[in-house]
This record gives C-alpha cells, structure tokens and sequence, in this order.
C-alpha cells in the first residue's frame, strides 16, 4: 500500500478543528455554544457586494485573467493609493484568498529548507503553508507581559542564518491583536535591508483598528520597496471570508514576475468573487465607521468582563478582532475540550481556541487561549460569565 | 537586494501566455485572431447554475467547510454513482479548481525530489505544479504516431525507481484527445500495484468522449482503492471554468486525512462558486447531449479539415476538445509567432499553442502544435484555411 508524504504527515492539525468533535459532543447534548474560537464575523458583508454578483450579466463563466481582473486591480490600487499606499496596478496580483498569497509568497522567495522569521504567537495556518512549502519556521517569542510588542532586534539578529529567507509577520495581529507602531516596522525594515531578506506582511486587517492609532504599512517605507511583500484579503474587511479573493503586492518586479508564474499554472482566482470584491470597494465609508464602532464596544465589552476574572491576564488588543487570554487553569487544550464534554451552565457552554497551536516552540502558551469577539456584545458577556464559572468549577473538580 | 527561489527560477512559464505579446501586435494591426490555442470552451454555462447563485439569499458571505459543502459532496458522491462510480461523500475534497486538487494530491503522496511518471505530451501546468511541490517529473514519450496510446509497460518499468510515487494520466487526454482504453487502465493498474505507486488520473474531460466510446475511470478498478487518486473538475463539463471549482477523490483514507489538512490551511473553497457547482448537477441531459453533438461535429470538421493541407499529420481526437497537429513546418515557436506577428490573411490570423511545451523532454514536438476545437464549426474551417496558407507563405519566404 503506498505511503502518503512525509510533508503530509508533518502539516499541522488545525489547533481549532481539533476540538470539533467535542463541540459535536455539546450540541448532541442539546447544549448552545458561544463560538469565541473561530473568526467567521457575524458581520453583514456590503450590499453593493452581494448586488454585483446578483446583477452579472453572465452567459459563460469565464477563466479571468491569471492575476485577475485588470479592471478590479486598477481600483485595489486607487483604493491603496487612498490609504496613502503607493501601489500601482501592476504591482498586484490576485489570488485566491490571503491564503494562496501566503503561498505565492512563500514559494516565490524561498526554497526547501529555507527558514522565516515570525513572531509568535502567529496565526497557526502559518504553519500549514510553511510545511507546504518545505521552509522551516523559526519563532521569535513575544510575550503577554509587554503586550505581544515586537521582540527586541537582538532576538530577531540571533536567529538569521545563511538559511534565512523573510521575516514573517501580521499587523494587525492575528491572535493577539497587536499593533506594530511606525518605530517597530522601521526597526524592521532595518534588520532586513541589513541582512538581505524579505519582510512579508499580512496586513488583511489593516481597517480594524481602535483608539485613533494608525496603520503603518510596510508599503509605506521608502528604501524598502525590494524587501517589502505584502498580503491582502477581503475576507474580513468585508465580511466575506467565503469569497476567497485576496492579494500578494510588492514593488520587487522579480518577485511579482515569480509569483505570476504560480498564479498562471492556476489559471486564474474565481470569477464570481472577484465581481464581490470588485463592487465592494464602493462600499462607504459609514459600513466602516459602524463596523469598527461596532468591533471597538465588543472588544471593550470582552476586555473589561474578562478582568472581572480574578487570575485572568488579558493584553488590550489594538486591532483586529481577537485576543490572548491567559487563565488560571493547568492546560487550555484540556480546559477547551472539558468546556465542550462535560460542562454547562444552564445549558450553555464556550467554544475558545487554545493558544498552544498559535506557538511554534512546544510548552509554550499552555495556559493560554485565543478569543475572537465576532460576536455580540450580549452574547460576549455571557460567554465571559460562562468562563468564570466555568473555570471555579474545573480548577475545585481536581 | 533579495533574490527569489530557485524554485521560482525554474517555474515554467505557459507555452501559451508566451505568445501574448504577440498576439497584442496582432491586435494592434487591426487583425482578427481566431483562439485555437485555448481551452475556453464558448459554450454556454448551464442556466441551471448561473440562477442559483443569483436566487441565492447570502447576507454574510461565510467560510464552508474545508471539505466543501456537506450538501455538494452529497449530490456529487450520487452524480458519480449514476456514471457507475462508487464513491461516497468521504471520499471527496472540494477544491479550489482542478489545480488545487493536483497540488493537494502531490503534496499528500509526494515529497521534494521524489519522482512522478507523466506519458508525454501531458497538460503544461503539471509542470509547474511538480516544480511548485519540488517533484520531478519523469516523462514517458507517447508518439502521434500510434495516435498517443499507452506506451508499452516496460517504458514504464524501465523508469521507475526508489523515488517514484506515482503515475499521473490525463483521461482524455488534454493536449492530445487520447482515451485510454479498459485494458490500458488494467495494465496501468498492475504497474501501481506491484510497484507500490499512486495512480493520479486526471478525468475533467470525462464527458467529452465521441464515436460511442465508454469513459473508464481508475475508481472502477476493483483492487486498486488505495492506489486511485481522482482529479475532477467543473470547469469544462458545465462550461464554467471560471468557477475554480474541482475536487480530489480517493478512497486511500490516509490521503484523504493528509489532503484534508492541506485543504484546512487555506481555510475554504469558494462559496458563490459551491454554489453554482452545486446547481449544475441538475443540468439536463439534453444538454450534455447538444454538447457533444457540437463537440463532435467541430472535430470532425477539424480533422477533415487539417487532413487537407499537405504534410500534416493529426491523429483524431477520441475525446476531449484538443488535438496534436504534426505540421510541415521547422519550428511551431517561430511559426506561431510568426503567424501573429507577421502574417494575415485578409486581415485574419490564428493564434495555435506549440506543443513543445507539453513535452518535458527536450527537442520533441518541435514542429507540433495543440489546437483546441472551441469555436464554431464556420470559424474552425476559416481558422484552418488560414493555416494552410501561412504554411505555404512561411514556407515559401525562406
């Protein structure tokens, strides 16, 4: 019987997916779980996106362009250019959801056993593309006790070998929802022209930022436009993580020279999404005014709940739409299952992603757990309620 | 400044977007192109498809499943099973097109430097998906002489070694219309067997098959359920290739479990496109059957067509919309640049697709090209009149 790869067997389990068996086990219970764990917004995705698509005029469903649509990048552009980004059309390509962006990146730059640089905790599929792709990942930490801020240079100098390739990072993050201020990504942008690597930046939720903080992009770093590789999706700025349209941007000709080869050999990103995320550009800007007030409530709604917890250590998150929480219990992964199989509290119980799969290094974040607020404030406070009672009962069970 | 990947460097470039530029200067004359070089079918996508995801009732556009809708895997395990093919829900992954079903099915069975059989001439982006996923292709000539059949198997035998995986066949085939027939199927069966390999069989093409011809699929061979691997794809069938909707098939439950987790990091395929594919399977017969009414008669007609013009050689397409054309010429790279760029025939030229690039062999098809017969019957004879006068011309201006 033949064997499957040695690569497959070493592709990260997701740290989510691993627990839906247990959530199967809740909802057989007829029990209601509060998903924090995953981050599916429950946000409504702009009219003049779903419109569009309702009002295609198509006859046959045509193969796009490999980049795709000519008209589409010239407005990703502009809208870029709005932002304060100098990015013009041929220095996008498309693709099919940050996740093929990852990819592209990724084999455009580096080779099998080639290293990246990230600082983690990092979003776990990371980790998916990196094996995917043959390259090893090399973590800097970053700790909940300065916030998840960027590791200082030494740390990152430390780590680069003749091996290294990138540094890899998400700003906003993604799951602890920091903000790398304009001193940070220049201290990075330094570290790379010194060393000759690429800094790729997942910006995909550059929109979602509270308390009048800025973005900075690595767009944005004059000097750096040979380094700077940056990944984009309309996943989340919209609310339509199922279109699968996102984007791998970079001033670097070879690199995007590179990454058009990829994007050839699978033709092209899909046609009906990229008519959505086309139209959704024209989405105004109160969608985005309401969306982040929105966003803003929840957080501070989640944020000030979960202090109420006595032994809970929690960072404000910046951006994005998810936090590190670390709780007085012995092991998430163990409390998250136990939330799932044999707790309740009148009937309801809590979905929470351990954070041990947002770490590269083992036995690191074990006491840790990812919380995405895409949920209601209502139901954010009754989650949070459920999870202190939840974790007197665990912690007096032993 | 950063260099990109060997891996990126070696990428091949499509024997087809090559021609491009070329075919702008065409353009720019003012010459009408006619587009033998692409699959793009001009049919009509059923409209079937095309309502359900204007009647579909989105308001926030979600992630599906990894696995793609639990309800299209359903209707799609019961479609196969109508053709006589007993595969179950589990036993399919939805995909982001064909080409992410052959990533996922290299990168569950094959590591970097192992090797992969491929009878030549084979669809040009299994190129680029081997370099992509590190794997080297291993061709086995197949000669338009004996119209593309199976080469014998010790052709085969004689290639395989400790670093072989798997064998990959297109059925039909694109570039060269073949359809293997049951006891080639057995035969390819016996080799995977005793030798311990995958066999990957490409079928997008199923239902193009004319003259009467029964379609036999690697998931009917009793014996070989941890062998077959199954690629299939909307794309052609329904006419919607710009759906980027496939899926990979195998009843190898351990690939099934690694392909899932590849299918896990880039979170989902896309959903407006389930959606359409998910329709499509209500489409009538009738439909199909008008197809492949037209389809045979525009072979027919090509091949009588192309029969015409001294020196050429063609072997009739069985199934699929492609062919081989052997042509009196010294070298199809030149002449179908030339034909673009030099050449009209009152103000019209053809655009043909070299076949040199469906050979990983050096040196071979050199003066082959692969036509596509995707346009009416009128512009098909047009199409090869033009040729048969630009060989004449480039033939004569030497």
């Amino acid at each position: 019987m033949p064997k499957v790869s040695v690569k497959g067997q070493q592709m990260p389990e997701s740290p989510i997916r691993k627990l839906v068996p247990y959530a199967e086990i809740a909802k057989k219970k007829g029990h209601k779980v509060y998903h924090l764990n995953i981050g599916q917004p429950d946000i409504k995705t702009p009219d003049v996106a779903l419109q569009a698509v309702k009002n295609a005029d198509i006859s046959v469903l045509e193969y796009s362009h490999s980049a795709g649509f000519e008209s589409y990048r010239t407005k990703l552009s502009q809208y870029y250019k709005n932002h304060g980004l100098p990015i013009d059309t041929q220095d996008i390509i498309i693709t099919t959801g940050g996740s093929e962006a990852l990819l592209f990146a990724m084999g455009s730059t580096m080779d099998a056993g080639d290293e990246i640089i990230i600082p983690e905790p990092f979003y776990a599929n990371y980790n998916g593309f990196s094996t995917a792709s043959g390259v090893n990942v090399v973590p800097v930490i970053s700790g909940i006790e300065t916030g998840f801020a960027l590791p200082p240079i030494e740390a990152f100098e430390k780590l680069i070998t003749s091996k290294t390739k990138a540094i890899l990072i998400c700003n906003p993050g993604n799951p602890t929802g920091y903000l790398y201020s304009q001193e940070e990504i220049l201290k990075l942008a330094e570290i790379v022209k010194k060393h000759d690597l690429f800094l790729i930046a997942d910006e995909v939720y550059r929109e979602f930022i509270y308390d009048g903080d800025e973005h900075f992009s690595v767009m944005n770093v004059p000097g750096l436009e040979e380094h700077a590789i940056m990944i984009d999706s309309v996943s989340k700025r919209y609310s339509m993580c199922g279109a699968r349209i996102g984007c791998i941007v970079s001033k670097n000709a070879a690199v995007m020279a590179t990454a058009m080869k990829f994007a050839q050999a699978r033709l092209s990103p899909p046609t009906y999404a990229q008519i959505a995320s086309e139209a959704a550009l024209e989405t105004p800007q109160s969608y985005f005014d309401d969306v982040i007030s929105e966003y803003k409530d929840r957080r501070d709604t989640l944020i000030t709940e979960l202090n109420k917890i006595d032994g809970v250590k929690v960072a404000t998150p910046k951006g994005a739409f998810y936090c590190i929480a670390k709780l007085p219990i012995d092991n998430a992964d163990k409390f998250a299952q136990w939330l799932l199989e044999s707790y309740d509290l009148n009937g309801e119980t809590v979905m929470v992603a351990p954070a041990a799969g947002f770490y590269s290094t083992p036995n690191v974040g074990l006491d840790e757990v990812r919380i995405a607020y895409v949920l209601k404030k209502e139901d954010l406070i009754k989650s949070v309620q459920i999870l202190k009672e939840a974790i007197a009962v665990y912690n007096n069970k032993k």
